[in-house]
């Protein structure tokens, strides 16, 4: 499977480089490339407790998207899934650690545990005040004597973070995090295991089943289950952190363990929100991408009990977007739909030439059905002419509930009768069309010109303009033609019309996805329409 | 392909749901599930002119998760990748829609600008003021009439929303909007199309090639281009962008499509930010996921020339965790390495007995290095004896260049003797034993009760405790027993080193992968070594 990297051997550096470029200046990392990777706060003046997390890399945005005010001040990461060595891990001890010493923050992995601690041991003899805390936070594999961290980390780095920035010192720190890390737990749950780059992808997981407990490396979880929706998948999970969801408030991290759409994750975070069994569940981080597995297509769920402190600094801001802030879960609000979804019911009004006007309109489009549908088979569906004598037999038949002695009024009850009896775009079409010269009318413009408002309303809309093969090329030389009559009107018309048949390429609308060849020599059928409506109106008038 | 949903029918208004719940109560939205969809800000009092989107889903956190202060007002949601209806949209017009009007936020697809726009007359003809425009980004046709709309409408989204905070009247709002949409471009590129719930996947893009162009809704690109690795990917994009790349300052939006790692958007950021064809591209938005398409595996970039107002409009602070702020981009800054990587070189000293003590027992372990061997065959890979062999010998070798006369400096020295010379976890280990102790030295403690330091920070490091199968359950009897005399502390390790062989489960280390039944009969090798040790030096002594 291909993705986007250059090679192997430089990913993390490539990585790093790149969310360096583009923090705005606020990181920077030591010159120790290709075997040291630090990321660092740019703004740090060591006159507080540093605070260093890190790891193998491909948990983005974990670790090093978490470097700045109120969160970590350095990350020291490791190539993919590996370790950091003891040399990587004291130089980023060594460049952020002052006079009130720093803390270490470790995942339960043996790697990170032996380089990070060799690396404390060195920079004591420094005579560096270094403390060390170790995450294990992984419910997974409940016999493991060494529980693995996973995204409860984050808890860590947040309220050590929130702490470290008031300034607290190096034993109140660990005290901190140490009580977060003993009441925290998570579990994670996956529908595949994860790409390593340059290694062939393990294809554990069969269709149709879900793997619950299993690693931010890909380790194969605790067992397989029959993978049953996101509200099965949610349900397992809690029930599991159930026996750990203790009585008072609690906040639950929603973490994306890489591939997972944002969609799936929010019907996951309804599944939570809804659920019985996170009732205690009050406050969230997340949905969001925290501390991945490359692109697994899973997602996990840490959970901790909050109290005031806790939630204070859980909830103070930081200025880093990878991390979503924490909020209050909600009951869904919801408002009354509006009044006027309805359109307003016109009140009928008589006058007897409009009436026949429109009726003759109507009778033409029924009469030019068969015609019309021909046409229309040349590009196209074939059922123009159905679609507008059906609309025209429906308004014919409205007549008598139109308001026909007040055109604004009349422009806006046709709109609404055409969008609900003719389908299609076509009928959307014609209804903007008489609504926009309505809002003319009523606006005091004459018939002709709120007409011609309402053409300039569906080629902005519709996107059509003269010579797309529309019938807007009969209907835009048709209605600049009407202030001198209907006769000049219907000339207009047919001429724009008969010119669409020249046109072999539609630039709008159905046709522009038909070849040229099946178009050249056969009038739009829309415009043809325009054109008997006028030559007939113009016999008539 | 299994994903988080429950059901396709139920799939956006979970997610809707979802997102409400864990927004903090600041979304609401209209009581007309299952047909009308509309997200709104919890706060709108009308007073100002409102922003709405939206169109199909399957692009979020577009657009529900740009709803809040300073973007949009609501946004109109649709199934996936289907255009709400004209009433959905009519209905959040009316909601959202006070005295100062309503700006139309619409991506260029027939379906959306033809729901929108009767929405929109239906809503001119209650009074309202109503605008629209129609955002088409996508230059990866360059003959199609009718570009798309794709990420860059987070430019509008952003420019318009923060004009329309700060109280700008519908006029300007279209005029800046249109300015916006007028100057800015974008294009795609994916190694794989999206799997829309309910369908199969097209799997129209082969291994080794890439889609340079296709749109958000999977629609197929311009061309399959061979996939030549981030750079290449990023050269190419830049390289289609570039006749829009103007003289001047510019911004990106650098676009997740969905599924690809926070590692990759980092390396693809990489190469933005330093490639030659984007000199021009001074800030940027992201790498992040803000106009998905599903689970696509891709990403797109979208530019706009920035001047000192669209600058200050996109760098205003807005609380929502899908926006990830404007940043320029920096060239990287590196920090020099730290002094004090190379362990600092001890001056060597003198004293006979301490050089006699040390060399007696580096032979002592070269002495048992073939039955040390074999007893790590029986759990192991049968190398803990030539292990612990060859850094004896390297020791023996280094006593000369050893500061034997000061016992905090000499554990020190020892502890990065073994971290050089001796490999695996076991040298890290050893180390860190050695250096903890000669901190405790340097504390003042006596080597005795030094030594217990050491071993109390290895078992807090490894992770091991007494009982676990390891070296501490020697070792740490032995130590104890030391203030007794060296014959004591022999016995104390014997017994310890024997104990292992009854120990089925190893807690800790490498030996807790293997099975119960080869570990039973048979002494821990580490354990072995601590007795032979204190064994011989009783004897010496």
């Amino acid at each position: 499977m291909s993705q986007f990297i250059n090679a192997k051997d430089t990913l993390v550096t490539d990585a790093i480089d790149g969310l360096l470029e583009t923090s705005g200046g606020g990181l920077v990392r030591l010159d120790g490339y290709q075997h040291i990777k630090v990321v660092m706060r740019a703004d740090w003046d060591k006159s507080k407790v540093a605070l260093i997390s890190g790891g193998g890399s491909g948990h983005e945005p974990a670790h090093a998207g978490f470097v700045g005010a109120g969160m970590l001040t350095a990350a020291v990461c490791g190539e993919v899934f590996a370790s950091p060595s003891v040399d990587a891990v004291l130089a980023g001890i060594l460049a952020v650690t002052g006079q009130a010493g720093c803390l270490l923050i470790v995942k339960n992995y043996t790697g990170d545990r032996l380089n990070y601690g060799l690396a404390a041991e060195r920079a004591r003899a420094f005579g560096l005040k270094v403390a060390m805390v170790v995450v294990d936070d992984d419910i997974a594999l409940p016999h493991l004597p060494q529980p693995r961290g996973v995204a409860g980390t984050l808890f860590v780095h947040k309220i050590a973070g929130s702490l470290a920035e008031q300034g607290a010192d190096l034993d109140a720190l660990v005290e901190a995090a140490t009580r977060t890390i003993s009441s925290m737990a998570s579990i994670g749950m996956s529908l595949d295991t994860c790409t390593v780059p340059g290694s062939a992808k393990e294809e554990r997981i069969p269709a149709g089943k879900a793997e619950l407990g299993l690693g931010i490396h890909g380790e194969a979880g605790v067992q397989q289950v029959l993978f049953a929706g996101a509200a099965g998948a949610m349900d397992m999970v809690l029930d599991k952190l159930g026996a750990k969801i203790g009585s008072g408030a609690h906040v639950a991290i929603l973490n994306n363990l890489g591939a997972t759409t944002p969609l799936e994750m929010s019907v996951l975070a309804h599944e939570l929100a809804t659920s019985p069994k996170a009732q205690n569940i009050k406050h969230i981080i997340g949905p969001a991408p925290l501390m991945t597995s490359l692109d697994m297509h899973g997602f996990s769920v840490s959970i901790l009990p909050l109290d005031a402190e806790n939630s204070a600094h859980l909830a103070a801001p930081v200025a880093l977007p990878a991390w979503p802030g924490m909020q209050a879960i909600t009951p869904v609000r919801t408002l009354p739909l509006p009044d006027g979804l309805s359109p307003i019911k016109p009140i009928p009004s008589a006058n007897e030439k409009t009436a026949k006007v429109i009726a003759h309109c109507c009778d033409l489009l029924i009469a030019a059905e068969n015609d019309l549908n021909l046409l229309d088979a040349k590009s196209g569906d074939g059922d123009t002419g159905s679609t507008l004598a059906t609309a025209a037999r429906a308004l014919k038949g409205a007549l008598t509930r139109m308001p026909l002695a007040d055109h604004t009024q009349l422009f806006r009850a046709v709109s609404n009768e055409l969008s609900q009896t003719m389908g299609g775009s076509s009928g959307v079409i014609l209804a903007i069309f008489f609504g926009a010269t309505g809002d003319a009318c009523a606006n005091g413009k004459p018939n002709a010109k709120a007409l011609l408002v309402g053409l300039e309303r569906i080629s902005q809309v519709g996107g059509a303009a003269l010579g797309d093969r529309t019938m807007i090329d009969a209907l835009d030389p048709a209605l600049r033609a009407l202030p001198q009559g209907f006769a000049k009107a219907a000339a207009a018309a047919r001429k724009g019309a008969d010119s669409t048949a020249a046109m072999g390429r539609a630039n709008a609308g159905r046709a522009s996805y038909v070849p040229e060849e099946n178009l050249i020599g056969h009038n739009d059928p829309g415009a043809e329409a325009v054109a008997r409506l006028f030559e007939g109106l113009a016999k008539a008038m």
